[in-house]
Parts: structure tokens; C-alpha cells; sequence
């Protein structure tokens, strides 16, 4: 399967692309607003993960060509540039394709990390909003620790919650989670579930604050 | 120490008073609006716990003297209960005295369970609010399942997070948590940090009703 992950410059997008080119036999699309910043992010990937004897299908186009190329494809991108990342691929995507949400729009105050509910009732639905006719949309991957899930030694033994409305779209993007070494799929139901799902990052940045050794904590549903 | 439990008749009281009982030496008060209800549900958990072998030291009585005779006070009571609940027993408490709230206010529709976020920020914070001057309030128990906690059996291998703004009163809390077999205290911060610490108990719920084998289903951050 090919899986574009459009700001897979980004931190989250780059612990996913590690993985999954080390774990999966799927191409692995990086995609950026620039497109020689996505090559040279992709050339990056394949050199550490030839380090490690992987021999990886990482490439690397401007966010357009690389939804075009992907079945997959993924926002890595923060909340509040979900609505126009997706906007700008619109009509790279095919009916068929799933979009995947991990971004979380969180505040911080004094106290430490909060949620920030938006109008549409969580980030994954505002990608749903944005979404074209045909394309559905899962949230997943919003609770993992990006230098954690970035660092290919660390073990994960973490679960990731994915929310959707689309039976087939919740079962393909479990199935590319659970093909990551140490992750596993737990469905929270459908994307009006997806605030307590989105809530979860908020929380395990504050746990990080507030305990020694916590550093980079994920969650696991047992 | 002495713990209250208001609405220690319920499930969440039920489960707590249990696992005290068992695994301390703490003096374990049901507190229930109804006096008689509460000496029966003490002598239900004392027979339950003598027929384990456990000599407990568990006692009942009215919310107001339940509360007059311990140190620490959990109210037990659903989210709607919580201000009256504290607001009866406010002249029973002593400064110094410690209220702990697991309550999480909830709404169910068609899709699953959400968060209702109560206009004071969390639930915890409107047991702030109602709480007496000098009696620190600490959030904690929101996410066990009610059931595997009430089952002296079952394993927990769980945490519970623990927000407050008192930082002896969190240690003394975090103290009785990591007591109970199983169970250990995670701080997610000062109860501003509450509200998403409050929105794990809907998204267990959720979990639960989304996958086969995980009803009863605990959280553990590691």
C-alpha cells in the first residue's frame, strides 16, 4: 500500500515513516508544502534506515503529487493547518482513498496542557468537514510520543486509539497500526467519540510535567 | 487514617472500601444519606471481606458523621450529587481534613459516552468550588472500572490520575492509591488539569463498547 504522510517533515510524521518503512513493506510518501524539502526529508529517512540495514521505499514530492501517489494518506501537519493541507489535496484524492487525522488542537496555560475543543467537536470531525465526498476520514495516532515513536530502539507496547465512521477505512488504518512492532489498534467507536480520544495528548503531556521519568509516556488500555 | 466514603454504598464506594479493607490498616467509614444503609453495606463488606480471611475494620453511618469521623473524605456520588453532597457534611470537616473527588460528569447518545464539561472547567473543580475553606480537594479514581476494583481477584496492574492544587494532600491521596494492590498514582498537575483527566472515563466506556475482551478495561501510562 502506498501511505503519504503530508508533513512527514514533522516529528510525528517522521516516527511513523521510520516505522512503517522498518516494519511493513509499504511505500512510504513523504510529503511537504516544499517539495525539495520533502526529497531531502525522504534521502534522510532512507540513509538512517540504511544504517540499520533497512532497505526502504521512502520518497519524498510536494504535498499534492504525494496524496496523488498515496491510498493512504496521512495529516501529520498541527490543527490549526489541517483544514487547508487537506483543501490542498482535495482533488489529488481518490474515492477509496482514507484520510488519517493524528493532530490535536491543545492550549497552554500555567497549569499545563489543556484540550481545545473546536466548533466541530474534535479535530478529527474538522477533518471530516474538509474532507471530499467519497474520501472518509480516521483519527489515529494522536496519543504517541513523536521522539519515542521517532526513535526506531525505543519499544512502543503502546496502543493507539482510531475513530471513524467508515468500517473499512477504521479496519485498514487498525491494520497498518498494529503492522508498526510494539503498536496496537483499540477502536474508540466513531468520530463523535474523537474529543476524549483528542483529549488524551493534553493529558500525557501533563503527566510528563508533573512526573519523573515520564518523559515520552504513551498509553495502554488493559 | 480514617477514609470516608460518601456513597460508599455505590459501586465505585464499594470497590474502594474493599481494597482498603484488604490491603491496609486503614479504618474504612461507608457513608450513605441513610444510616441504616450504611451500617448494612458495612456488614455486607465486613462478612464479604471475613470470609476472605480479612479481619476488617469497616463501619457505617450518615453521611455527616461518616465524614465527621475521618480524615479523609471520598465522595462516592454521582456527578449531580457532588455540591450537595459536600455542602451537607462542609461543617463535619476540620481543616486539614482532605476531600476526594472520582466523579466524572457524563452524556451518552447514539455513538457512545462524552465528557460534559461542567461550566467550572471540571468536576473536580466544582468540588473545589463547594468545598469548605482550609479543606483541599484532590481529583482521583475517576478511570477504574467499577466492577474489576469490586472483585478482590481481579488484578488492576492499573494507575489512576491524580490532579490537585494542595501538595501534601496529593501525597496523601497518591499514598492510599499506591496502598491498594495494583493501583498506582500518576499526577496529571493541579486540578485546572482535571477536565482531561475526567474524559478518560467516557473514552473507557467507549472502549469497552468498541472491542470484543475489553470490558472492565483499565489505563496504564508507561
Amino acid at each position: 500500500m502506498e501511505i503519504a504522510l503530508l508533513g512527514g517533515t514533522g516529528d510525528i510524521g517522521e516516527g511513523l515513516a521510520l516505522r512503517w518503512a522498518s516494519d511493513t513493506d509499504h511505500e512510504v510518501i513523504i510529503g511537504s508544502r516544499d517539495a525539495e524539502r520533502a526529497a531531502n526529508k525522504a534521502e534522510e529517512y532512507r540513509t538512517e534506515l540504511d544504517s540499520r540495514g533497512v532497505e526502504a521505499d521512502v520518497s519524498g514530492y510536494e504535498n499534492s503529487e504525494a496524496a496523488a501517489r498515496a491510498t493512504v494518506v496521512v495529516t501529520a501537519v498541527p490543527a490549526y493547518h489541517l483544514t487547508d493541507t487537506i483543501e490542498a489535496v482535495a482533488d489529488d484524492l481518490d474515492e477509496g482513498d482514507i484520510l488519517v487525522s493524528p493532530a490535536v488542537g491543545m492550549k497552554r496555560d500555567e497549569d499545563g496542557m489543556h484540550y481545545n475543543k473546536p466548533g466541530a467537536g474534535s479535530v478529527t470531525a474538522l477533518a471530516a468537514d474538509a474532507a471530499p465526498e467519497g474520501v472518509p476520514v480516521v483519527g489515529a495516532f494522536h496519543n504517541l510520543a513523536a521522539d519515542r515513536l521517532a526513535t526506531p530502539d525505543a519499544d512502543l507496547d503502546v496502543d493507539t486509539l482510531v475513530v471513524g465512521d467508515d468500517d473499512d477505512a477504521v479496519e485498514t488504518v487498525s491494520g497498518l497500526t498494529d503492522a508498526i512492532d510494539g503498536l496496537r489498534a483499540v477502536s474508540a467507536g466513531g468520530i463523535a467519540n474523537a474529543a476524549e480520544v483528542e483529549g488524551i495528548t493534553p493529558l500525557v503531556i501533563n503527566i510528563a510535567m508533573n512526573n519523573d521519568d515520564m518523559h515520552d509516556v504513551g498509553v495502554k488500555f488493559h
